[in-house]
């Protein structure tokens, strides 16, 4: 999907509304409209990259300097126990906006959020974690 | 929590074993011993920081440039319908080492993973949104 109908490129442009709570010259952090813990807010780059996959690298690190910036003030303006910070990609990962885009999230204390393994998960055999790394080296060699 | 008993700083040194795919002047990646699905890689930076509050800028932008990398070649090494990136800060997010970690997390349609919300949440009332991006404003200012 392009920029067309994407909703975080109609409120850079500013033909829709948003709370915005930071810009700079790549970047706008704004506040999600649903708030689990007060405070949740998201930070998304000015140009349209569907995915991590596509994110330039200039692109991707004004966005982390923004997340670092937002961290800090999210900490500082909201009671917390923790921050979990995330980015989704494609359908399995439940993607819903595809104009990447990155959560800053205030977590409290068991408020049940977040929940990365849906049962205990044993550490991986060491032949297969093998493999793996394998796999992804001669990934990253064929560039 | 300092450098010392720091397994990542150990990995770092070379005093730990680690499957280490990826190395750059100030980040490495390695292959998470918990694969829930095959490819779940970390990316962290060589330096001690505990946590994204102290992450530096600098070492930021290295890392979200090794996220991006990471990320393509994991889509590239294994089959997956979707990817996730998450980290996390402090007790109530969870964080188990106290050294600041990307987790790149490839995701298959409907394996559970990473759920974000309980219970459906709905949009949060214009009043407390906007309470909130006020909050957000003046905590920045107030830098």
């Amino acid at each position: 999907m392009d920029e067309s109908g994407c909703v975080f490129c109609e409120i850079v442009e500013g033909t829709r509304d948003a709370r915005v709570v930071y810009e700079s010259h790549s970047v706008i952090a704004l506040i999600d409209p649903r708030q689990a813990n007060p405070g949740h807010v998201l930070v998304i780059p000015k140009e349209h990259f569907p995915d991590i996959y596509a994110l330039s690298a200039e692109a991707g690190s004004e966005i982390m300097r923004a997340v670092i910036l937002l961290s800090r003030t999210v900490r500082k303006a909201f009671e917390l126990d923790g921050l979990s910070i995330w980015q989704s990609n494609g359908r399995g990962a439940h993607q819903e906006v595809p104009h990447v885009h990155f959560h800053i999230h205030p977590r409290k204390t068991d408020d049940g959020l977040l929940r990365v393994y849906p049962r205990w998960l044993d550490r991986t055999p060491d032949e297969e974690l093998d493999s793996y790394a394998d796999r992804v080296r001669q990934a990253l060699m064929e560039g």
